[in-house]
């Protein structure tokens, strides 16, 4: 496995390899959930590549960039263990040069659920994965569902700017009780760890429903939000959503692929997860 | 030649081709100017992919997008004398079909000079290039220095989001008289035309002052302002400048690489024109 730590050796490392690239974009800190991305990638490329890079640009100014938990050396070990040929680590300085200043800004898609509540988030997304896209030129990118708007953001994105790479969906890998996988998990404590469980809960409610036929949106957010309040050290709700899977509007009545998500604080740690109600 | 209406079939019939391309990106009605980057981009690569595409999106609503002279049979006749390969031709709705939403900003430089007078046209230029970038996959790229700050919007954007090309410059072909060729001097009038060497005579001027020793960029726009506003038919000046030939950033003092450049009004028709002092 080599690990390559500027833009210019991985670009030049990419120019070697010959066939099918599979590349799996993280911020590190890695999980099962990033693991099942790598085991996807290889599965279905001759080279993988693995970035570890916390993008100081999708973070706001109160936001947890420095605070982001951090564990190079496991994650090495971790990658090395899935047969990872490439891991691409750039320093903040060689991706944010001084007088950096072009920006790729996917509207609309950006603006909702996580962009309304983290404004600017998905333009730091958005930009640093078109980086990263150029400097790895992948045949094939791997997302996980956990991060939805993500996936829409970056879809559209490839779409709209006519990119020549795939991006594949990867489902959400979940703990044995429910919970989704993130790196963020590390900042609850045992009893905010059982209260966590209140999102996958509520989105098996939606599902639930859903499957007893239920197409009334508002009722579905209604009984999903009541069942998150009565939850103890739910400390508040940024959104309870069920919109259009493409275009992430809000839908009064679903009858089309809908996205099921949401964003809890548990505590002082903030929680998303989703489902997809295919129509 | 072979000219493609798509984006699918210029991606397809790219795919096929082996060895260097290189591309020149144009809005059509084509002129010397053009052919020039023909010609180099020919001497230097083994294929040669022109497009052409007027970008509804670099037009302000008040601009001149639905009455840009247009004469594809004499463009296509024009390329295929320089044994042109593949032109390129998409139409609008498959480059903008219905709910595009992504667009590409750099900052700062795209604020300035024309920028200023047409606000968003370097966000749609930008996007335009990074979507035709993504299609064409050319080794190097060719634009005329007679849009100076096109270029350096161009290169900011290549250099900060990591693509896989060169931009090369290609220095300003002339009338004899001097007038920088441009599709837009078809509106100017016998009249206008002698008029419009004003914006020559006043680069030359800028020149002759430079070489003689004069560094202060303040008196060298006043005079070159002195000198236009002494033309008549000059119906306004939009801008004389001279700038940081990077940043763009007007100079007091010329002490560096100097973009001396203008955009006035002959009449209605709107002109540019600059040039390089090279400290």
């Amino acid at each position: 496995m080599r690990v390559l730590h500027s833009i210019a050796e991985m670009k030049e490392e990419r120019r070697k390899l010959r066939g099918t690239v599979g590349f799996v974009p993280t911020m590190g800190y890695l999980h099962e959930g990033h693991l099942e991305l790598v085991r996807v990638a290889r599965a279905e490329n001759q080279h993988v590549v693995v970035s570890i890079f916390v993008n100081p640009t999708q973070f706001g100014p109160k936001e947890d960039y420095a605070s982001y938990p951090r564990d190079t050396e496991r994650d090495l070990a971790m990658l090395k263990k899935e047969k990872v040929g490439i891991v691409f680590m750039p320093g903040a300085e060689d991706m944010y040069p001084a007088r950096y200043s072009t920006w790729v800004d996917v509207e609309k898609v950006s603006e909702r659920l996580e962009g309304a509540v983290r404004p600017g988030h998905f333009r730091g997304v958005a930009t640093v994965v078109a980086k990263l896209f150029n400097i790895v030129e992948p045949t094939k990118a791997y997302f996980g569902q956990k991060d939805a708007q993500q996936l829409v953001v970056v879809k559209k994105m490839v779409t709209d700017l006519n990119m020549n790479l795939e991006v594949i969906t990867v489902p959400t890998v979940r703990e044995p009780d429910g919970l989704a996988m993130s790196s963020r998990n590390v900042y609850l404590s045992p009893q905010e760890r059982k209260s966590a469980l209140v999102l996958y809960k509520a989105l098996t409610l939606a599902q639930t429903l859903w499957d007893k036929g239920q197409t009334n949106a508002d009722l579905i957010r209604r009984e999903m939000t009541a069942l998150i309040e009565s939850e103890p050290r739910v400390a508040g709700i940024d959104y309870v959503s069920i919109a259009d899977a493409e275009t992430l509007e809000e839908l009064p009545r679903i009858d089309r692929s809908a996205l099921v998500s949401l964003a809890v604080k548990i505590g002082k740690p903030r929680l998303i997860d989703n489902i997809i109600l295919a129509s």
